[in-house]
């Protein structure tokens, strides 16, 4: 595997797209060293209250916007870029390509691609995996090409990473017919950070990308774990969508099947209405009956709400079970990393998850731990295996697959 | 806990019943050493061809019935069990107490139980939660009642072991209004093997019961791993039905609940339809498109069948996972136990199944691993994490359970 993170090739201004149905999320880089020029988001497109955000020059603008449209926001963002006060480019000429963040490739990415009308039409295809996301996704793609005719886009797929993944993970043991017929199968998600901190944990801890075994955790809003050998993915946990796996901030995670059907002939929830519930309103918050967020939910905790300590240590529980099967799949692993807004930050989490790697030869060393949003080894130096906060950024990422795929 | 297997105050012939919609097995133990006097099932009561089986003596006795209901099936069976020639008891009376397996005891009981009306109204209760099980093992006790006036009758239920789990296994991370309003919780299943065998391991390695860590796989057409520690269950595969975890026979095991939505959009599938396609349809089954029983799969495998390999692998990815995770959930395992159909007599997936388990401290002993059917240590002498086949009996276990419940 070549490594991304030494293609100095090119050198060139990647803008960084991140598309929502009323949102878009802008980052542009300059990957001589990989330094942010300028990031900020456009929220409520199309909605009463458009607003906008822009840094740069290590400082921070907001104001409200009157457009209806994802080009419209574009055409704002690049006002910005080019003012010639807080700008940070002179012409637009100097954006060399434009990274995409898709979020469902199916099976039709195993890499980030160029995109062309064929590339389009795929990401069309895969709307009825994607329903909320890939639309919008699409959207920014073609505002990009109607505000920046010529430049070329990349499609930097959240499933790709996964693709390599082998039928004993990603079939599930339903009929053959539906995985021939809609490609029902486990797709895996937050494929880019775990590609990102698998790369640079091999960098920092110097093992050959080609035969290191790692678990990633990517804990955060949405949480998934990937246990990855030699570059390539043994089992992540989400699965067909972002709802499988751990214990979420909204999200159920793991149920019985039967749990779906059942509720259904109870509570005569259509699948739409199952589907919501299993998506937004689980998870902490469904167990807790309080808030999503992990901060929200350690306070709760420290005030004596049993339902907070509960989804805690269902949390925990769901999340032991999965590095303990991700090292046995694995057959052993060099490093297990943390990354995404709990992982990096909530260094308590990672005391009361790491207490539980004790079978696997890991002890946490407390003063390593009190880190907090940057890289560092958290283990004590004898453990056999090797604990580290790994700060993800799919921003950089996806920059760093774009110059990749334009160096081609 | 005091150990159902050296109860031996009370000695008696113990009929264990286990009793489905149109079926009724039974087996008649001395309790005085635990051996089988008779045992036989009957089949298709109320349907055409209804067909008995009796074993007693080493012969079986094999007949048509003209019966129509698990009332009349008792009394053909006590007939034979008193036929002067045939039978293995004089008279009724000897027969002290009669178990019987109960799938779903809810919240309600997580020990066996005398039957009373109220157990009775909870077995009812719990009607929704086994649609199939809990109204055909209520007809066996009921029916028993009326051929066995006076005689106690004892209901011993599969989910009755795992009670004693922790609310961060049980509880699933759904809207908590569904726990409160229908229960909805994983409870577990194949309690009493997963009890028997962790009773039986203990006496065999010589285990402290209060303290020992043992992952017991009962691996049949049906398949659960079960995590106990200290007697007390840390966690199971299956869930508020028999759905959830392995690769089984015919059904799924764990998929991601969006793939019960997707399906039931695209193909307009209502959720009895669901069920039923991810509980009969499933598993080796439905993505072998051959077979569900492992015997057929192995055989397709021998004669290259692409497709029995691929589930073939599956089952093992998922059963690798799963034990992983309970090795970790546990702290650390002293004992693996393989049981069931596949456990017992499957050596040649016992060789690929702990050929995973090197980084645990398991090796297989190659010799000892061409037993079937009997118990027998498996790994090698050095072997961290010992590995071994221990033959279930469910019904010994029942009439164990009845026994100790009668005692009290």
């Amino acid at each position: 595997m070549l490594s991304p993170f030494h293609s100095r090739r090119i050198q060139l201004k990647v803008l960084v797209i991140n598309s929502g149905s009323s949102s878009l999320k802008y980052t542009l880089f300059d990957m001589a060293d990989e330094s942010v020029l300028c990031k900020g988001l456009v929220e409520r497109i199309g909605l009463e209250g458009t607003n906008m955000t822009y840094q740069a020059h290590g400082q921070k603008f907001e104001a409200p916007l009157d457009i209806k449209k994802h080009s419209e926001a574009l055409k704002s963002i690049t006002a910005k870029m080019t003012d010639p006060e807080i700008g940070v480019i002179k012409s637009l000429s100097e954006i060399g390509a434009i990274g995409h963040r898709v979020l469902h490739g199916g099976m039709d990415f195993s890499e980030p691609t160029l995109v062309d009308d064929a590339v389009k039409a795929s990401i069309r295809k895969y709307f009825v995996l994607g329903p909320l996301h890939n639309p919008a996704n699409l959207g920014g793609i073609e505002a990009c090409e109607e505000s920046f005719p010529g430049i070329p886009n990349v499609a930097v797929f959240d499933t790709a990473f996964h693709m390599s993944m082998g039928p004993e993970a990603y079939m599930y043991a339903i009929p053959r017919k539906y995985y021939e017929k809609y490609a029902v199968r486990k797709y895996g998600f937050h494929g880019t950070s775990h590609k990102y901190v698998y790369g640079k944990a091999c960098e920092y801890l110097k093992l050959d990308p080609a035969k290191a075994k790692i678990i990633s955790c990517h804990l955060g809003n949405g949480s998934s774990l990937c246990a990855v050998k030699g570059g390539k993915v043994v089992d992540t946990s989400m699965g067909l969508t972002p709802l499988a796996g751990l214990v979420m901030g909204t999200r159920s995670g793991d149920v019985d099947a039967a749990v779906v059907t059942f509720l259904q002939q109870q509570e005569g929830l259509s699948a739409a209405e199952i589907d919501t519930m299993l998506n937004k309103k689980s998870g902490f918050l469904g167990v807790s009956e309080r808030s999503s967020d992990m901060r929200d939910i350690r306070q709760a905790m420290a005030d004596g709400d049993p339902k907070a300590t509960e989804v805690y240590k269902m949390f925990l529980h769901r999340l032991t079970h999965y590095i303990g099967a991700y090292y046995l799949l694995l057959g052993g692993a060099d490093a297990i990393l943390f990354t995404g807004g709990i992982g990096e930050n909530s260094y308590e989490t990672r005391v009361d998850i790491v207490k539980n790697l004790a079978p696997l030869g890991c002890t946490l060393d407390e003063q390593a731990n009190a880190c907090r949003g940057k890289m560092c080894t958290i283990s004590t130096p004898d453990s056999k295996l090797t604990a580290i906060v790994m700060p993800t950024n799919e921003e950089l990422m996806i920059a760093m697959e774009t110059v990749k795929i334009c160096a081609k």
